[in-house]
């Protein structure tokens, strides 16, 4: 293809609100454009390598059996009232109401449209498993759209959903779209981080999220530097920093040694350091404890401390109860942060945050700063796993200007509830090997997930099994956003001229730059097109009247794997030669028409096999 | 691939709501679902074949040097405020206001896109001229969706638009996305009528629309039994039925031979027929006028009879004045009727209908029934062409129970304006070649149109030309349905078994049926199907363990071009043979496998190349 008759309006200026370099390559090399705040157009470059990502999805996806469909973008609000997603999506989604007053959603995943395809189409468990996706339009109503194509309104997702008859075929086709995943982004020369939910040491993982590394990035990861350990912090697990690992008889024998609770006058200390100095301790050997106000607990409360008078309803006939709001009292080392993402899924609770002063006055009995374990019946009290057996600690003692010391699991307090609630950061050890984690910033390409029955149930899916009894299928999702995994593969490949493309995702995999295109430069230039593209490999012509200074920096800016440069000075009649350099050399080499052509074709098709393999 | 391994849900029954064959073929044949009134799900044996119209769509585009892009679908409801057509569009635009209460649209069409994101790049008549496309989702509320994807809600089109620097430029492009449709249509089987909006008589014209005969379209169309003239009513022209044509000599020799205008009594005559027989004379004898009501009208009424008080506004500094409303009386011959297409074109009124009683009188004066061009100043009178030079004529008096006899156009009336305003119905004759006209109904998949100026000037889109003096680009759009050229090509390729694919667009290029997919029979396939997926066809396994009979149906139900069936009978080992048959042929004939193979290649590969040629 010829430079003029393409549209590919590069730019040295970068626009002001390009924070990150995919959003500056992507603008100033003519591949995208914004319409509006959260809104982009990719030009003919971008879409270019756009494509390719696309299909190198397609193919994986293709292998791995699942098969496409293409549903619309704009779906029904009824069936996302079925699913429930209606009113718990919040405002990312974006709802329409049309002429005739129906309800309408732009999908921004498509649990609901899949489900209800397969719900009209299923009836026996010969038809599954059943492994569908689409590569299609998607819209998220984020508040504040930035990093261009990164975190855009609209954006384009795979979206792959499995049905199946049983958690044997699940598991199997969860690992097979791992491996895929794997492949899609090894084939886009992308570094990436697969993220698991929990540490794979307790049973089979049920989720994984796929990472690279960013400095943007939504999401911090904690990974191992002794094996590869790798969580979102928000699940992330680590050793307890003692051992032997707690026991009732330790902790008994503990508390035996323990001299008996005291009760001291604290008068004055508000905060752990100021208590820690006034009673010559360390932050460690402290109990904090914070009062928790949680929306829509699932867990069951009954007979739990406090709770007897809490409303709770019946979202749906047979559904086990919620607990429309509750108080929960959580107690962990004092050196330590609770996660409140963990608490919530420990708590089954929708909602979560601190309680307010006065709910901690009527809980506690005491002002803020005083709350503690030790006698505290007015609400349920979690223990964090590091409290959970610990003796001789301080701790709040439910009066003012008052604390404990010398308080013991067991003997002096017990919890409702035990579990692990702490924020893992930097320095705690791996709960796999127990090497050292470190943090990273992380942005999510991808996630593969068990959805389990969610949706099977919610929206009445069913088939007959084998005995000829009805049955839920259970389901699996898998997303891929190729507008990120596009801008990742920028981020991870440029330098300070441009993007730097592997050739599998490469717009173009060679730019022939004509000095001046006409007379024997113009026919060498002609002659190496053809050459190239008879051997199937897409060549962008420069022809365009330009100095070669500016040829040659739009060139690196588009990123374009392989560069010919012809000019009159080495095509003497007797031996011609062209200047062939790689987007990552520093230096040109010189070389016949012939043998660049054969270098470039041969290297091009090393390097799409190796990305297969 | 096999069968046991996609998703094809083939039913016998017929939907209720499917009134045309491709909505039956397509539903039955598990090429589609649907999602919701007007939102359907294309299933992997449809997406197949959508995808192959695609791909020829997009060859076609680049051929032409179109340059595809991707803007988004959801595009903000400012630029449409812009463009002025964020009124104008009424209905059937899906407006929806995000969570910070912005406009959005979702695209029903995207000249406010692609113009928006031109202007941002536009600056020298060098860059001109531009040719982009999409292949995109689009969204058109439609009040009654039906005829499944024929005319569904949310549908896929190809639409481009260039931008130039001149008409010239603009001629070139559009003819040859004139030829590109041609190509398109011809390699999908598709016989398209090629609706101009004028003659061709009468200059160049700007506009071309792609119909198909169809029992359910939207158009009426006006073809010539003797040449190639093809118009939609709504502008479909003919000769009038006398000649030689009106000259302003001829109409005074002609009122010069006529008998003075004599005033009769008419009483409780009410209707053409009445009056005929009344007077003895015939409806082509009589001037019928017609009150009309327009709103909206950009013609120029200064100074026109009962138009002096009339409100009028300027709709942006420096634009014409408009008539927020008007009445016109309209005169045409007693035989014929007004097309209010033509009579809203000829006023460039946006709105048009017949005027309520009370305005009919107080404008001619009389009960509705007596209104005629003798006299009448108190409206414009626009003469249908017809009427213009016809002398001797019958017609309302403008009084109750009086009509004129003799009336001479020049001697007794004149209009204000003339213009073809008649309905052009079967019988009557081509305005090109004279021969006869006939009616067909017609569906439109595709229009090409010459925009001119409209978005560039609302908009503010300019660039500097030669001379370095700022001058608007002129536009061209060019538009084809994707589903509805789809189920067109079902329309035209099926019979009472199913499907007919053409082989460009077949979802597979053949299909082996083995009688029961074991032993001899499965190797005999399993060979076959290496042997054909190597010479690049697309092959589909119909493994499943079903009745031969089932197999065969569903085989002529998914229309699949070549059908291959093994079974043990013919698989004699001195001897192996397949049954081979096109699905348009009776028979089957008995061949070897590899036979069976090299024919169907060649043939696949000899109908892929001639509909490219």
């Amino acid at each position: 293809m010829k430079y003029s008759q393409t549209f590919i309006p590069t730019l040295r200026e970068v626009p002001g609100d390009a924070l990150i370099a995919s959003h500056r390559l992507m603008f100033r090399a003519g591949m995208i454009r914004k319409l509006s705040n959260g809104l982009f157009a990719y030009l003919p470059l971008g879409l270019r390598s756009f494509r390719k990502v696309e299909t190198i999805i397609r193919e994986e996806m293709d292998a791995i059996g699942s098969l496409e469909i293409k549903p619309p973008v704009v779906v029904p609000g009824e069936l996302w009232k079925e699913s429930g997603r209606w009113d718990s999506m919040g405002e990312a989604l974006l709802r329409v109401k049309n002429r005739l007053g129906a309800d309408f959603v732009v999908s921004p995943t498509a649990e609901e449209a899949f489900t209800s395809l397969v719900r009209n189409e299923l009836s026996s468990y010969r038809q599954l498993p059943l492994f569908l996706y689409q590569i299609n339009t998607k819209y998220r109503d984020e508040i504040r759209p930035r990093y261009g194509v990164m975190r855009s309104r609209e954006f384009v997702m795979k979206d792959a959903y499995s049905f199946h008859a049983g958690d044997a075929s699940l598991d199997e086709h969860y690992r097979a779209q791992g491996r895929a995943y794997r492949r899609i982004f090894k084939r886009c020369g992308l570094t990436v981080i697969p993220v698991r939910a929990d540490s794979g040491a307790m049973g089979g993982s049920g989720s994984e999220e796929f990472m690279v590394e960013s400095e943007i990035g939504d999401n911090t990861l904690l990974l191992c530097k002794s094996c590869d350990y790798a969580a979102n912090v928000e699940k992330a697990e680590c050793k307890l920093d003692y051992s032997p690992r707690f026991s009732e008889d330790l902790a008994r024998s503990a508390a035996a040694r323990t001299p008996a609770l005291e009760k001291i006058d604290t008068p004055d200390v508000k905060t752990i350091e100021e208590l820690c100095e006034f009673l010559n301790t360390q932050a460690k050997n402290f109990i904090k404890t914070l009062i928790y106000r949680a929306v829509h607990v699932e867990l069951d409360l009954s007979g739990a401390p406090g709770c007897k008078d809490l409303k709770k309803h019946r979202p749906a006939p047979g559904a086990p109860e919620v607990w429309d709001e509750a108080f929960f009292a959580v107690a962990i080392r004092g050196d330590l942060d609770v996660n409140e993402a963990k608490l919530a899924a420990a708590l089954k609770a929708s909602q979560l945050s601190l309680a307010a002063d006065a709910d901690v006055i009527r809980i506690t009995g005491a002002p803020v700063g005083f709350a503690g374990p030790v006698g505290l019946d007015t609400a349920p009290v979690l223990l964090d796993q590091t409290v959970t057996g610990m003796s001789d600690a301080v701790t709040g003692a439910l009066e003012k200007d008052k604390h404990y010391r010398h308080a013991a699991y067991g003997r002096d307090f017990t919890g409702w509830l035990s579990a692990d609630v702490r924020t893992v950061k930097a320095g705690d050890r791996c709960p796999l090997c127990g090497g050292e984690l470190y943090e990273k910033k992380g942005n999510e390409l991808g996630h593969i997930f068990k959805l389990g029955y969610k949706y099977t149930k919610s929206m009445g899916v069913s088939y007959l099994d084998e005995n000829g009894k009805t049955a839920f299928p259970i389901m699996g999702c898998y997303g891929i956003g190729l507008d990120r995994t596009l801008a990742s593969i920028i981020e991870e490949h440029h330098d300070e001229q441009g993007v730097v493309w592997p050739v599998s995702v490469a717009p173009f995999h060679v730019i022939i730059i004509p000095i001046k295109y006409q007379g024997a430069v113009k026919d060498a230039c002609d002659s190496l097109v053809r050459e190239l593209e008879a051997g199937g490999l897409e060549v962008l012509l420069d022809d365009r009247d330009e100095r070669a200074g500016v040829k040659f920096n739009d060139a690196d800016l588009m990123g374009i794997p392989w560069r010919i440069v012809a000019g009159d000075k080495n095509l003497a009649p007797d031996s011609p030669r062209v200047e062939v350099k790689r987007r990552t050399e520093k230096e040109p080499r010189l070389m016949t028409l012939h043998a660049a052509a054969a270098e470039i074709r041969e290297a091009v098709q090393r390097e799409l096999a190796a990305g297969r393999e």
